[in-house]
């Protein structure tokens, strides 16, 4: 299969595709991925934080600049974000980058929405709920304006740890799953001990806001407002943690909004299940690949992020074959990856 | 009349803003304000540097966030970004804020390209070359992909004193022309004298981002950026200070540009006849306003900013009679200005 619904009615949201499209990327740093084993979302802990804006140069210029090469594993496993790359090239579709909690800047246009950092969630709330609601106003207007430009908007995100901070607010949802990983064997225990921490500070009567202040991360504020600010239906592009983000969304308002993601996600938890909105898989064909980096995908590693399984349905969507979006995949994992290792 | 060719084509560029149109403001500061007695952009002097910020507030929510009153004299003559406000509000158009160098960041969502603040070109150059480098290449890739959502892009400002560092830059291209002044007796010694001062960096061989750096601004960079970038006809929408932008844009690339600006402007200035582009002039009708400080656009103060005069125009194109028009600037003038005197 190409693509499928895991649940509702996806096809009306396939369908919207063919139409107008913006994609945004909300993207942030949470200070939760300094814990020690907890991803693999940039090779060395050092890098983490550089891992967001280089994955929005990467989209942009098919390279990096804040660092000289691109988010990737020693022996290659690539960043989604060039699974994206490539859809964004095939189909032109519009893009915006989205600063929803930075801690280095990228070298591209990006939309602020004056969103802090998000401080480590095993010791200490993620952020002041003052700069939450600031930054929550912002996104929403952000939504408002870019929303009458389409017919629907796709949001993707990179935040290192992300499925941690999205562990913490399903588990104060009362939501008993576990969240997908970026490595095959997912680092159940270290996340289970952040987010036991992190719950402390759950009275149980906070309201969304409130939730992504003491156990959350700066990239839902944007993801959450854009997607509660649009007139027009959303498509979160991600795993796990769009299932915590469409919780937060249900909860403040009843909004358009389905699940796009990669079936490496599928495959490797059942949190997707638990989504209060349509879900749709899409598969990049990865597993067929000629280069290992690639085909380490499905073999546990990475599997999602940077909008990669919402850029692959919109592929899809745009009438390119499963085959000829994975030769264009592996066109630019040569350049943009292969030429820098 | 509402509004009229001044000079070249300017109906095709009316008949554009029936269609899909976006509106961006390139807002920022240069130290040149703080010469005493240079714009009335600013009650106090203190406050100049909150006017951008203030402005495009003011367009997102009728109010102002960085400033506890409106940008406005005491005797109540407003920020020209009522009148935009109020055909924004007529039209629904989308709108976004472009960050184009801000000593103070606005309570709204806006897009960064990372400029630098201007210096006050009459003791330093503006910019470093490579700050205005960086920031320019950011501002073209905004431009390429907000165009991909418009049939035409026009195109405002908010910056102090961007009426001088304009002329530095007309000058600098040998054009003999006075720019105009957002009060009635325009303070022309000061702005020759600042300018002589500025043109002693000027060597004759600059291109354009170089007079930029030396003499210029950092709206221009945006502006300017946007406008190369744009895959769509652009209309600057303001005054003197959109033509010395207009030479510099066409000197870079053969764009398809016009400026739209108030009658005001053209009352006060001949520079509008060297713009290198059609040029269109809109009459808000602020002549005939019940209330004086809306009067006081007709008697030489203010006249443009904040993208007035093609507000105006869009209001026009969109089926709004001059009457019509006026009346809901009064009702704005009400609820925005005078609610806060």
């Amino acid at each position: 299969m190409d693509w499928r619904c895991l649940k509702g009615d996806g096809v009306r949201f396939f369908e919207l595709l063919k139409d107008d499209v913006i994609f945004l990327f909300a993207i942030g740093n949470t200070k939760t991925a300094e814990i020690p084993g907890i991803t693999v979302a940039g090779a060395n802990p050092n890098l983490i934080k550089f891992t967001p804006p280089a994955d929005v140069e990467l989209l942009y210029y098919g390279e990096c600049k804040v660092i000289p090469f691109p988010p990737a594993t020693p022996d290659g496993k690539p960043t989604p974000a060039v699974i994206t790359y490539t859809a964004l090239r095939l189909t032109n579709v519009p893009f915006f980058v989205v600063d929803s909690g930075l801690i280095v800047k990228p070298n591209v246009p990006y939309v602020s929405i004056d969103a802090p950092v998000g401080e480590n969630i095993e010791v200490k709330p993620a952020m002041n709920i003052e700069d939450v609601e600031r930054a929550f106003k912002n996104a929403v207007e952000f939504g408002k304006q870019i929303s009458k430009l389409a017919d629907v908007l796709m949001i993707g995100e990179s935040i290192p740890a992300g499925t941690t901070t999205a562990l913490a607010i399903l588990r104060a949802l009362g939501i008993k799953t576990m969240v997908s990983s970026s490595m095959p064997s997912n680092p159940v225990e270290i996340k289970e001990k952040v987010v036991a921490k992190a719950m402390e500070r759950i009275e149980g009567n906070e309201n969304p806001l409130e939730l992504i202040a003491k156990v959350g991360d700066p990239v839902m504020i944007g993801v959450c407002g854009i997607a509660i600010g649009s007139k027009k239906p959303v498509i979160l592009a991600g795993g796990t943690q769009m299932v915590a983000m469409s919780h937060l969304i249900k909860m403040m308002k009843d909004t358009d909004i389905a699940i796009a993601t990669t079936v490496y996600v599928a495959n490797d938890s059942d949190a997707l299940n638990y989504a209060p909105c349509p879900v749709v898989i899409a598969d990049p064909g990865l597993a067929n690949s000629v280069k290992p980096g690639l085909r380490a995908y499905a073999e546990g590693f990475v599997k999602e992020g940077v909008g990669a399984g919402g850029a692959t349905l919109l592929a899809y969507a745009r009438g390119f074959s499963k085959e000829e979006f994975l030769k264009e995949i592996e066109k630019s994992y040569e350049t943009v990856i292969e030429s820098k290792l």
